[in-house]
């Protein structure tokens, strides 16, 4: 029972689309990213993602709209609809999700990240 | 799929340990609440606990020893571990725990909610 300082952790790597894992609770994981450009449109069929923007700005992209996250903002992305996530500069964000999940959802393809590290 | 402005939401409410549900996911809710002055120590059986803070500094007591927790900062309380949240002055957070978490867990007495408010 370490409390987690984001900040902290946001200094351990410098990688983009590669969720990190730095907690896990009731068969949930909590990642957190550096997001840069843009990621691939998918959806996952039975995990719901929530997205919480620390610092930057985040647009999640659906198929008739967009939301743009700014800092202290979070979206909840139901399982089963597509998204695609993108940010013109870095973006750092917190995800909520379960352990199942993995990042790019139906899409597969060159981002897929399967072993998330622990930090 | 609407974002959630934090800020927006901490603005609709007053009153203090009184979680207000502001997300719901794979069956596990997001909450805010205001919390000052001291809780009363429980544990939750079934159920890990999740504090971001926000806004302000909370501590966490457990039996042997305390976290201080700032803004960007968050700790994960396992399921069966007593603890007594407490803060000198306002504090805002966010937690995500399973939907079945009552707030006062084993302890009960007047400072549980039964039905927490959606905003």
């Amino acid at each position: 029972m370490q409390k987690v300082i984001l900040s902290e952790k946001f200094k351990l790597f410098k990688e983009r689309w590669t969720p990190k894992i730095v907690g896990e609770l009731n068969g949930q994981h909590v990642k957190i990213a550096k997001l840069q450009g843009e990621f691939v449109w998918h959806k996952h069929d039975e995990e719901d993602e929530l997205f919480l923007v620390i610092k930057g700005q985040l647009t999640i992209a659906f198929r008739d709209y967009e939301e743009v996250l700014n800092p202290g903002e979070f979206i909840i992305v139901p399982r089963g609809i597509e998204h695609k996530p993108y940010a013109e500069k870095e973006v750092e964000v917190m995800l909520f999700e379960p352990k199942s999940t993995l990042n790019t959802g139906n899409a597969g393809g060159d981002l897929t990240q399967n072993d998330l590290e622990k930090i």
